[in-house]
Parts: structure tokens; C-alpha cells; sequence
């Protein structure tokens, strides 16, 4: 039996090459054989960490979770709009290690849409965030830096589909759509929103 | 040997079960075995028609694309706006058949951003997507229902980027987000566009 050192070093091993097996090749490409390779152990040591993929699938969705939730974010000197456009902001692909993170989401809704459980963990998820938006967007309303005409928890959904659609669209045409562009198709949303009437 | 007409009806059963699969369970369902199942055949009979795991994949994106491109699309009474409109309810999951249709898709996408030539197909799919959406958008503007201060190539990035979005989410949240919320969250999207200045 390993010292308990050994054994907090070795789950973060496993950890860290589930992250960099999602990284590199997605939820698709994730097998134990993949994270053993990553690790330089043996397939059979795995096995004992993950019974069956559905296991190790889970994992890795713990792992993606944590860290995203727990990555360097940009913070917004006010509330409103400046809020919203950060929020949006930390969710697009501009550097190659956003790029990772997002290629790893976007592989993970097809790994989501096949589990009861990571589909319910996916929609829990989606309505926490585009909660946090709806609170950014009702600011914008009180200060007057949105019309209160479009319900804020549909600017809430519009804003969310608008980042995550133009996510999907970057991972795939980098080169049409390198960081610069996006922010400019964010700029382009945003000042859609505050000539609403 | 099978006569031609035996082995035209088996390829096309195997057609069919590859698409049942992709519907129920997604690309990251996708093996020799689902398919076999589906057909209540041997896998053995599919490795004669797939030497390897990304053989069926690659098969899986040829069958959803030709019932992706023949399925029965709404047409748009009048150009600019009005086909805008069409083109992006035409891609929203508003019909159990539809939201299958998309499941299949955003279940490519993690297929496609592991594979090279997959990746290619995806990026020219959305190339000629924007394309078709860049030309309602440009007959929009020509009939004065948008303006031409933003450029129609971006107009038609921040629609796909929308409607995409917009498809995740309503993937996994059918409950929050049904066909007539969809549709709503469209229009506001749409006369967000036509109110700008």
C-alpha cells in the first residue's frame, strides 16, 4: 500500500493526463488506454482508478469542471454591459489555452447528450450561467445601458447562444476567425443590443 | 456473391441503422458493434464494409450530411429578411426529427475537431453556410431591412453563431427552451438586426 503521499501524487497525475488527453483529442478520444499512454503507466493500474468508461468519462468531466471554474478570469471594472461583455469575453477561444478548454466543452456536449447524469450536470450548467449573464443584463437595464424591451433572461439566452455558436465557429476556422475578429463580432453583438429600442 | 440487388438493400440498411445510431446515441455512440445491433447483424458483416473505427465515422458523416442536405427545408416567401429568417429556423431543433438531426451534428463536432479531414469537411460546411447566409443578409440590405454599417460577411457569423448557440441549448433544455421559445428568441435576434443603427 502506497504511503498517502504517493497516492495524492498519483491521483494528480491521473488528473493531469485526463486533462491533457481531453486537450489534445476531446471526450471522443478519451480511453484508458489514452490517459495510461499520457501517464507512462500500465492500462491495468487504471483500471483501478475507473471500473468502466462511463467512469472515467465522469472523471473527466469532474476534472474539466474544476478546471474551468477555477482558470484566471477578466474582471469587469463596473457592472451592466462592461460585465456582460467580460462574461462573454471569458468564454471565447483568443489564446490557445481558452482554445483547449473550449475544444474540450465542445466535445464534452456530445459525451453529455449520451448520460442521463452529465446532460442533467451540462443543463444545470448552462441555466447557472446564463443566470449570471440575466444579472448582467438586468444592471445594463437599470442603467439605462439596455432597453428593458427584450426580457433579460432572453438576452440571457441570445448572449449565451452568441458565444457558445461562435466558439464552435473558431475552434473550426481559426484563421477566419482569430482573436481579434472575435472580439470585433462581440463588439458588433453588444452595440446591437444597446441600439435596441 | 450476393446478387446487385441484395447488395444495394444492404447498404442500405446499413445506411439506415448508421443513421439510428447517430440519432439515439451520437458520434460518441458510434461503433461496429451499435450498428450491428441496430441491423441485428454480426459485427464481422461490418468489418467487411469498415476496416476500422474511423472508416464508420467517416461513413456516419457522409450519411448524416446527404440527410442533413435532402431533408425538406421551409422556403422563404421573399429574399433578404424573410429568407434570413427561413435559413436559421431551418436549422433550429423545433421537431423531434430536427432536434435529432442536430443532436447528430453537435455530436460531429467532436468527432470532426479529432480528425483532420473531418475538421476540413465541418470547416467548409460552415463556409458555405455563412456564404448562403452572408446573400439573405446582403439582399436585406439592398432592400433597406438592415443597415450596412455592419458587414454582411459578420451579419452572417453572428446569425450562425445565434442559431447554433441557440440549438445546444435548446438540446439540453428542451423543457425551458421549446419550438415557440426558440422561434421568439429568433425574432428578437432578427429585429434586434433591423433596429440597428
Amino acid at each position: 500500500m502506497p504511503a498517502r503521499g504517493d497516492h495524492d501524487t498519483r491521483r494528480a497525475d491521473v488528473a493531469e493526463a485526463v486533462w491533457r488527453v481531453l486537450a489534445n483529442h476531446g471526450f471522443d478520444g478519451l480511453t484508458l488506454r489514452a490517459v495510461a499512454t499520457e501517464m507512462g503507466a500500465s492500462t491495468g493500474l487504471l483500471t483501478h482508478y475507473f471500473a468502466t468508461k462511463r467512469d472515467l468519462v465522469r472523471y473527466a468531466h469532474e476534472i474539466a469542471a474544476e478546471r474551468t471554474d477555477a482558470r484566471p478570469l477578466r474582471q469587469a471594472d463596473e457592472p451592466g454591459l462592461a460585465a456582460l461583455r467580460v462574461a462573454l469575453v471569458n468564454v471565447l477561444p483568443l489564446t490557445p489555452e481558452a482554445a483547449a478548454m473550449s475544444r474540450v466543452w465542445v466535445s464534452f456536449w456530445d459525451a453529455a447528450l449520451g448520460d442521463d447524469i452529465l446532460s442533467e450536470a451540462q443543463r444545470t450548467r448552462y441555466e447557472n450561467w446564463r443566470g449570471r449573464l440575466q444579472a448582467c443584463v438586468e444592471a445594463a437595464q437599470a442603467r439605462r445601458e439596455l432597453t428593458r424591451e427584450t426580457p433579460a433572461a432572453d438576452v440571457a439566452v441570445e448572449a449565451a447562444a452568441f458565444a457558445h455558436g461562435l466558439v464552435v465557429q473558431a475552434l473550426f476556422d481559426p484563421v477566419r476567425l482569430p482573436a481579434d475578429r472575435q472580439l470585433g463580432l462581440l463588439e458588433n453583438f453588444l452595440s446591437g443590443l444597446t441600439n435596441r429600442r
